[in-house]
């Protein structure tokens, strides 16, 4: 990989067929593609490939010449700078953990993304998240208004020019317009190891039943509750000795963790929707 | 602690009120008790203790006055001799390893139990268990001979003297008059992260939903199924490419884990009922 | 325990001899105290213990009273409020992860600590630590300028009545002469699984090992580098295609966790000093 | 993939340049191959790649002209039947829960291996080998017969055609003769997290030191002690409560599993040496 080439990530879902590795990867050769990485996984008759490779070719040049070989092959291809950052807007509540972990992995360029603005129906954050340079946004919402904070919740989202919208503790349930015109753009975190315990209170649910690990989970926001495609869980241990608040208290280390993974994956690209699961490379 | 005192383990489930370790701690130290360690947990209304400690004082003895303490207190009361060995009954199917990781912990003196006779609907394990030394019974179970089955299964374990009984992956359920005649005492380890998932093919159904993480969990068992309290549980990391098979394997070595961890804290006294959880001193 | 009794937390380091929890417990029993949690380790002819009692006798009296029983067992005590915070001033270089998970753990209250000062070489953080209301020092560290920097830096602990300093990723060692001021209260984290990797780059030298597992290390601060005794660690899974950077990035969410954990412990008196080891309760 | 093509598994090392992916796809499309996974990994100037596909070309066939294949692109290539079983010769000690484990591995069929011999410098567990069915072979080894035992151990592997040797907890040092004569074949498994505590009594080591995690090491073995490129590793959590002899009963479980897993990724051709490390693919 020499140096002034450019870097690429390239991304197809296809229906799969044999030699259809060959047919991608002649394509790249053919663009003067030096590939640095290959990910590549077949499930339920589909193709899943990613590709991370230099070539001096513009990268209009390639998406020009991409739709060519999508036409043909029946791909959903994305091709991206690797170098480019996602845009990422943030809805948060009162709990905190979420945000500043990702405010502090937007400030040490962890991965590449951006905030370009934050969303909250509560004014808590707001020094902080304006100590970062970030604009952010109260949108209260009650029973009644809940239709109108919605539409400003899209409508911000729109003029940030927001590529995936984080419900980093966010306490409001999106309503199904918000869904659908978002659909697999949208990350939850669940504070429980899916499907065990979704909705309210999962830490008191997970005490009650006495499970001996508490989990959190990095899911995509669908119209049912905590229930659509998951890309990214974990656990940690907890004990008898811990109630429903040190649960807690342990499981926020994870929710940071499990939302910052999601998230980096599916801005890089890793993530692809199959069916009510997700493929995700490593 | 000197060499000559032997060393004993008490364990205690009591009414709490103040003063209550004071009191436990002063008989034991009246009694010659040098304490190597303590675990203390108050949940619910009642206190669980358990000690280990050496003393001069004959085991007959402390048993006897300790029955006296344990009246006033309205405690349950356990006092062991930690290098006794628990007589351990093993229950399984076709699937060999949890069983098999039983037989090498006997033999290299993991923890103190032994197993006495091994149990199962099929021959196939029959030489290795014979080789340990331990003798392995046949009981076919059909849905005719059932409760026949059931009975045989509940002679063989007071014949063996059984303290504990262990379904190593056995895959029949256990009726519920086996179930009732030895409450608390049975173990189950089954292949998921209860409450997700119980029943059966726990893989499957994890690969459907698409989880990141497959688990396994010990608990006790009881009438209704895979529902019992959890005495351990743990979890694998899987991914996308992990089929249902891919999972069970990787499966395998928690299950292996999780029951000999949930088998040891139940015969070292570790354990405790507390309604639908369990205490578990590490 | 009653709503009206105020809660407090024991810690005990002393001689071991048969009798002293009875002894410990008496008192707590005589002072109008009823155990919430206790806690008992004893290594190396040394017996530790760690309650939490609530009692209505006043913490001064306590106090008072508790210096006599000290003296007595030859203990070294600690009586504290468990929801009075500790007051830890962090010392922070460039890469603020670590940093912005403790600004984020105060203002949530997460555990019970504030942090009366951020110390740091460097002014990158400066705009988010006032944004939370927090005072930041600025101060400069060339060779020429180390001791007068070290001065200043116990000076603003002293000021700020710390009760703990927190090197929370700073790049630069301390001089002895401020690890013996505050031996015993100076927390590191180090970005390795010590004692695999002291000093300069272990992510470099994980990577050129070829480990599969990356860890960090959080540890008291003494003059020999990077090799005080270990208070907490963690370790996260790497793979061949990860470089010293890309270990750098998976390692930065267990340095943050494990000096939070370490932390947490260290305020909350569950790590005593054992020699070159620590006990430190769950 | 038809059910009648047989499955193959390619694994290729070789001078990476732009074009070589596309090259070897396309030679696999080119004999009738439907890739069913393909991994790929770039380090140092190498081109790693693992395939698995289907292909109704005879295997012989197919070696042949992967011959030609390899000889232009200076390839080391090596082209299995993901069902052939491995010939995996165990050697032990006393310490016997690794080769139990590997036993109940073979016994249900957990990967393609099988054990033609175990070999041993005890006669402990000859009684359970040979009830499984496999020959027994005790080479006892003194400092005077250690040139022979060492000969008689390569001239038994020879007998037994076996491709990799395991010491699982065998506790005697290999000579350089065997550790050259089987280079790239023998596995060792190692009571710690190395490159912490090398050689002797590594618990011991990791006690006095404090870690709050012990681990297990699988690694080729070669003629510096403890030294080989690492294939795997895990820990496992232990506290000041436990001992050395508590470490070792906690760390059994993770030398059972990481040797396991070392072993499975060799004998699947997952495992490629590059220098001292090693490329592992999932």
């Amino acid at each position: 990989m020499t140096t002034e080439n450019a870097r690429h990530r390239l991304a197809l879902d296809l229906p799969d067929r044999p030699g259809l590795l060959a047919e991608v990867a002649a394509w790249i050769r053919d663009h003067g593609g030096d590939i640095a990485s290959a990910q590549h996984h077949v499930e339920g008759g589909r193709l899943y490939l990613r590709f991370c490779f230099a070539s001096a070719t513009p990268r209009e040049r390639l998406r020009a010449e991409l739709a060519t070989l999508a036409g043909g092959l029946r791909a959903q291809v994305r091709l991206n700078d690797p170098d480019a950052p996602a845009r990422v807007v943030a809805l948060v509540s009162k709990e905190g953990h979420c945000l500043y972990d990702l405010l502090a992995r937007q400030a040490d360029g962890d991965f590449p993304f951006v905030i370009p603005c934050v969303i909250s129906n509560h004014e808590t954050h707001r020094r902080v998240v304006e100590a970062h340079g970030i604009p952010f946004h109260h949108v209260p919402v009650t029973a009644d208004t809940k239709p109108a904070a919605m539409a400003r919740i899209r409508a911000l989202f729109a003029e940030a020019r927001g590529d995936v919208m984080v419900l980093a503790r966010y306490m409001q349930v999106l309503d199904a317009a918000t869904c659908e015109a978002l659909a697999g753009r949208i990350l939850n975190i669940h504070h429980a190891f899916l499907p065990s315990f979704p909705g309210a209170k999962p830490y008191h649910q997970a005490h009650a039943k006495g499970v001996k690990l508490v989990g959190a989970t990095c899911h995509f926001v669908t119209a049912e509750l905590d229930a659509g495609p998951i890309v990214e869980q974990d656990v940690i241990r907890v004990d008898h000795a811990d109630g429903p608040e040190a649960m807690a208290r342990r499981g926020r280390d994870i929710e940071v963790t499990v939302l910052a993974r999601g998230l980096r994956s599916l801005v890089e690209d890793r993530v692809f929707l199959a069916g009510q699961r997700t493929v995700v490379f490593r």
